[in-house]
């Protein structure tokens, strides 16, 4: 793992959801603080001397071991996410990062163009696209049950830059440019929204128009978004990401209408898909008869997000063992790093240029 | 009453609200059709000879009884709103009319002068301001409660229109642009949701950026819209209002994030308002201590529409009786018709015009 | 209608329902007091010479009117539905009676054997039962869709009682044994409770053991009651019945377990069934494609009291019309009323004498 | 760990919850088979020469090590809870057991004393009382906020037991009375409903009366029990928990009604406590302000399973560091597995008596 030192909370998780998949972390760059990244070291059980000060002296020192690590969690800040990834391309290093893929688009093709000359397997955390009843919902719409989709709502409402401004240790480089990139709420939760969007109804956005707005005095990114989609094929849609939903904690949730059925999904009930089919209402759930996708899940283990990362870890491995068809199909491959970061770049020009439409064309 | 003929839904709302507000429904016009309007006035137990063939028939007569009307409802297809309450502007009845005040905005900007000029008091039914936890919230609001407020999330979800088009006796005025205007779906319900907006808010929407669709092949008027907000004061917000949305039957809800607290509620659950303030969340019911917009309900009859028809009946009488500063305050006035009809044609131009914003302007 | 005179509640829930089925208010007497009376009258919008000063004169009047009344609405305290019962026997008119259809066992007795020797019909005004939803489950459950019924729950909690005693007009004769009989909460709301039970799983519950309490130092009769019930064909279940339930409105709820699926229904969303069957589970509306028992509703008058009164109405006009079938049937009668009342005086019985069992049996 | 071998849920479960609270499995006897302990171990990381035998080989072992283990989790069947806990204390180490304590009455007095006799600490994995906001209803009651307690209802409801009986590897032993004891349903899910009554209102239950049922015709276990309940100080309660409600997952829920306010929790929302106090509800989060009991829960790892283990698992390394008070207080300690026992088998003796009272006197 690269990241995910001291007081990080995603890196706990990569390591739980890994070991839950049967993926040990054995090795890292838990810092840039040499001290820090030894303190967490120590935390994950990692010997000192896999504990290395850069991403380089870890894929050259772990290239040479025969024990050498297969695969590498990037869960660093945004701006580090290229280097890094780059560095594990030339080492042939299979690679699960977290979003976005990068900072910038420009950033993310060149990513692409060095995973298509090398040979590392990519996959994105979109966690979201983990989950049981998400990944039900893709296979209800995929096989026509609610028809052809007419209309598609994604709200993701976090409270997090709600209220006056303060220092937020965990959260300052999501709202500093340099460590972040261009975009605020529509990168750090958009994405996601987005992601999830095109992730369900298997159908891209082709047109966006935006409207972001950063409502703190001091801060230089966006911390509310609401844009107006347009999906191939015909469908309308709205995505609504914002930080200053005042008291929410995760509220992701969509909303598909099809001219034969719906679906309905929202993150406080995570194990249950309302599915409604002519004059039917379903409740789905991981035990329902008839899924069209199961997704076996880890007992025990609830909603939170170490569930997901299981899945994802899991579904990752198999895809490097011999099933690469799954990654940019079940799982969130470069594909989706490259149209998250148009997304998120188009809708910051778009905003700016007083919310007009642009395309989401490469 | 004008409208309300056999068939018609709202009239028979009307005339029980009003009855359970003490008004009692003596006289009208209810169809065009004079066996139609015979048909229904039987069936409101109204003496034929109070059943006239025309509204300025009925407003002559009655005019002339001692014990004529004193108020007007007007429940009719839009386009018929301007001229019957003009003829009851001249014969100095108050009037009580549907939603949309009429079909355009030429046409209310016409009513407000002729209002102005004449001495009827004029109320538009938009049911939700009747609903004890919508008055509750604009208190709420008002007082600072959730601070500043910086997103209006405002939903309207239907599914009348979803599906292949049918005919359909009941709303096929609502369909047809000769009768209900240049607006479908961002009038019939989206001004529903627009005046909960600047309702709840108590802040007047400056402008907007709306996406009209009509999917539909054979529909005129628009079966869809979302709409971005922009509020005076600097807040932004979102409108979705959809008659496609597939399995929804009244699924209007409104979020309201400020910089200190939030308030949430759902038609679904219209006795409840969810208060977030500071790190309290509370749920408030129409039987909770401290509330600042108490509303006496009528026991017994539940959240349907005759609730609030009878707390629109019963305040508009008072605001006749002497307290007509309850009007454009409490009880939508003409300036919400003005103000919702400019809301209609101007997003039908934001969104031929490829979705540019637009002010709300005068 | 004898009862409902001013202050009344129900009196004017009986009257917008029987108007909602096309049956008008003409005569009563509604207080024992003449002058309470004639207001009451006013409000109903009686003539004077209708209001008559005692039930004796009512009957006597209206029978020899040519438009006298066909049926009663008793809505009398509980000690004077069985005299004003037996007056309406004997002049030959139908009877809808509030429920408990007497104030003892004893008496509901002697009214069954009245009925069973005049030409009137009679049905209790058990509203639970004219919910569409309940009435889907009933008809789920006669349809064998979820198996055999093997656990019955059912719970109906207010808060009425709840706090220090407190003098209560409206509810005050309900806490006296004179006028109330020999059960407080579990006849006030148990028998709904017990009712709901046996209508819902088409099964007569066979023996009960139960535990009354009452925690208010100056209170004669029971404010909570907890039973365990055996149903004929070796089902079991629970019903608790509570006044003393802190901040509850009208919590009632049901859960039937099956061999092979279950439902689930609650007052807060009267309009949703859950039905579990096998491993899929469905939300049943009344717009619901496939039910079994679809009942028509009045459109717009929501879920309060209104609406299941008016499908009474409706369906005992129907059953008084040529339909006697639905009596005891869809409409609880004379035998509900009779187990109702059994339920009562042996649930007294069984926890007085320490909770023991007993049955249910004539 | 003793128990927990392949197959086992609840071992992993054990294993993961006690990482987070940063305690480590290096030994254990996962499975009375030899190869199938040895292939467990394998899958917990831990050294085959630390995979013992027998309990004993274990202890003896263990207490020969400088690192040898300071704490035992036992997983097994019920039948071998006693034996393993006595050589435990025996050995000295600090035990954290699976409910019930033991498979019976007279053998949780055996444990008592022992422990009493001995050094270990000793805690149960009542799961439910390591909820966050489970402590906070406690606190609060404690605190007297909703006043003098009246009326407490748990249920408890399971599906797992539904349906045609059929063989089921992962439950068999619970459905056995040789390994489980003389509760089915009563001592599987009964003792947690029982013991969150008594833990959450801070009040021990006096006497109860039950009614215990098995439908599935080679059940030799009940599936099913109501039990009414009598608490110190004059409360009654309900307690239902069965395993054959058709569909439901893990339904466990408390309502407790006090005489100035209630408390309502339901596991699915196992986040959020709803409190009515005079006229005012709340929902209380982790996140609310305020809280009298807030528990710091390990971040990202849900609702399921492994959050209350990491809790119990994090305080009982506290009490065994020097905080003893927290067990039979925070911890449900022995006391817990006394009363929870006792209940069991009162209960079943209630029932088997036709449903009498018994008192739950020592």
């Amino acid at each position: 793992m690269v990241g995910g030192g001291p007081g990080s909370f995603i890196g706990g998780i990569h390591r739980l959801g890994a070991q839950i998949a049967g993926i040990d972390l054995v090795a890292g760059v838990f810092s840039g603080n040499r001290d820090k990244s030894l303190e967490a070291a120590r935390g994950y059980g990692i010997a000192p001397d896999r504990c290395y000060p850069t991403a380089e002296a870890l894929f050259a020192a772990e290239s040479a071991r025969a024990d050498g690590i297969d695969m590498v969690a990037i869960a660093t800040p945004n701006h580090l996410h290229l280097p890094v990834a780059l560095q594990a391309i030339a080492a042939g290093v299979d690679i699960i990062s977290d979003k976005p893929a990068t900072a910038t688009l420009a950033e993310v093709l060149l990513l692409r163009d060095a995973l298509a000359k090398g040979d590392s397997r990519y996959a994105l955390t979109f966690t979201y696209s983990a989950y049981p009843m998400v990944r039900e919902a893709r296979a209800r719409i995929a096989a026509g049950e609610i028809g052809a989709v007419r209309k598609t709502i994604v709200t993701y409402a976090q409270g997090t830059l709600a209220g006056p401004a303060r220092p937020d240790a965990v959260r300052s480089w999501r709202t500093d440019p340099a460590q972040a990139g261009v975009g605020g709420c529509v990168s750090d939760i958009g994405t996601h929204a987005f992601n999830l969007a095109e992730y369900v109804t298997g159908t891209p956005v082709t047109a966006i128009c935006a409207d972001l707005g950063s409502q703190g005095d001091e801060r230089l990114l966006d911390d509310d978004c609401t844009v107006l989609l347009r999906f191939g094929g015909g469908g309308r849609g709205a995505l609504i990401a914002s930080q200053i939903a005042f008291g929410e904690r995760n509220a992701l949730s969509f909303q598909v209408y099809g001219d034969r059925g719906a679906l309905h999904w929202h993150f406080d009930q995570a194990d249950m898909l309302r599915l409604v089919r002519g004059g039917d209402t379903s409740l789905l759930t991981p035990a329902s008869a008839g899924l069209l996708a199961p997704t076996p899940v880890p007992r025990g283990i609830g909603n939170g997000l170490i569930a997901p990362f299981a899945i994802l870890y899991r579904d990752f491995a198999e895809a490097c063992a011999g099933k690469p068809e799954l990654i940019d199909n079940m799982l969130p491959g470069i594909e989706a790093g490259v149209r998250s970061m148009r997304f998120v770049e188009r809708a910051v020009a778009s905003s700016a240029d007083g919310a007009g439409w642009v395309t989401l064309d490469g």
